[in-house]
């Protein structure tokens, strides 16, 4: 998994030189090399070798959903929204660099992202319909559908009593939209069959689930200094949590039955090649931070 | 032109109905249908007319190129941007529906618009080639090579000296970029050869710069009421402006020029079908507002 990371982070280096307006460039690039663990990335380049594709043929969306995801970050940090100053251990982008450029390079970061599927896809000989597929794919995974429905529910929900229903919402758009749309992006382009894209979404649901679910836990139970970010932040807020909703040893089961169900989509396909999906749901499961 | 704009509004209409999250659907709407010209849209209409394509096939640009546009409005506006409160002679958008829904709003439709390209233009039998050079074109002119980085180096130019070199390049890139993006991809998803592509690309640029001309003319000939947004404020916070930097008379002057270098790429394509991007020059020349 190091190895991955590793050509992930080449190719986002490549992907993203420096460039004019400098400054832009360099708050794009902040956010963007902040020791990210690229779960995003890896679930692309796990999905295109489950399916018996040519790595080279998913980097592009690989790149492009951790373009989408540092995005997101840069703007769910802003003053007007969750307003944090820490992020991965560092200021926040708008900290380091003032509100009105972290704004923009959140756009900029988004628009790229597109530009870097159609580009590099066709470089890499993806056939365009399947490029085309994952543009839809990866854009609705971050509008009205996905990222900015998922941000504007939970910013209503602040102070409000919310329930399992609403936080499962928040958390599907929030979170697991993107996840899911990493690993079918990564399927779609490498071929996969449509049967094979729908197994591979029906994974990737069960571990974008999974994800929050561990984020919440490990918020209650780490500090600050391991999470790189400020802890206990849900508690401070009242926000809702899986851990405030079904107690901290519910969550743990529901990841737990989470982890199995994802397992269990994965046993359809050709063993040898389900390991790095099996992987990843596992390292999301026992992460420590 | 007036059927153009009406054939344009319907079509933005369907590409975006109501939705959940209610709150965030309104604040779209509430700018996508704001009055604007549509003179990007109807830049990509007149460019698909002149290469004799279908207007069936160039409308889902056309929609997505507004859907930027308004989303590049929107984020101008923002208290940490230019901090507007009146647009199109209402307020604002996070003036009327707040900074994070509105903030949220412009990332939802910048999203919007490449889902919009990827799955209508598939749907309208534009082939998958075409459509994913479209997405390239487009999001180019969004990120580090268009709208935000005009914006970037707009923001870091105020209330400084600015060259006319520094002002080209602010309007390049924060007008001009999306202005030819509309008309090149009208053109590209309508099947208008190389050479056609190229030939709409430079009566594009010009076009661009000439649009700019004439707002900033206008900016100082125009009252707030005959603009729908606050008048003089370019004179007031000092502003680089071409009228500033050349003389009314100048830029005049610059503006016919602009006109007849725009008319004159079309020369080269069949008469009958140069109309609709002759008149939108001449519409973006002598515009009152």
């Amino acid at each position: 998994m190091a190895s991955k990371a590793m050509t992930v982070n080449e190719a986002l280096d490549r992907a993203l030189p420096l460039g004019h307006p400098e400054r832009l460039f360099e708050s794009m690039r902040y956010s963007l090399f902040a020791g990210g663990k690229r779960v995003r990335p890896m679930l692309a380049l796990a999905a295109c070798e489950l399916v018996g594709g040519d790595e080279a043929a998913a980097l592009p969306v690989a790149c492009a959903v951790e373009m989408v995801h540092t995005m997101s970050l840069i703007h769910d940090d802003l003053p007007c929204m969750d307003d944090d100053h820490l992020r991965r251990g560092r200021p926040t982008n708008h900290v380091a660099f003032g509100v009105s450029t972290a704004l923009l390079a959140g756009d900029a970061l988004l628009a790229r992202a597109f530009e870097h599927v159609a580009r590099e896809c066709t470089e890499h000989g993806v056939p365009a319909d399947r490029a085309l597929r994952a543009v839809a794919e990866l854009a609705s995974a971050v509008g009205t559908d996905g990222l900015v429905a998922g941000q504007v529910v939970d910013l209503a929900s602040e102070g409000a009593d919310v329930d399992l229903a609403t936080l499962e919402y928040i958390h599907v758009h929030k979170t697991a939209r993107l996840l899911e749309a990493a690993a079918v992006c990564g399927g779609i382009v490498s071929g996969g069959a449509d049967e094979e894209i729908e197994g591979i979404r029906r994974y990737a649901r069960y571990v974008g689930l999974l994800f929050q679910v561990v984020d919440d836990v490990l918020d209650v139970t780490r500090t600050s200094e391991q999470l790189g970010k400020t802890a206990g932040k849900d508690i401070a807020t009242d926000k809702a949590t899986y851990p405030k909703l079904m107690g901290m040893d519910g969550a743990r089961a529901y990841a737990a039955e989470l982890v199995a169900s994802a397992e269990a989509e994965l046993d359809r396909f050709d063993g040898t090649r389900t390991e790095p999906l099996r992987h990843l749901a596992h390292f999301i499961a026992y992460r420590q931070h």
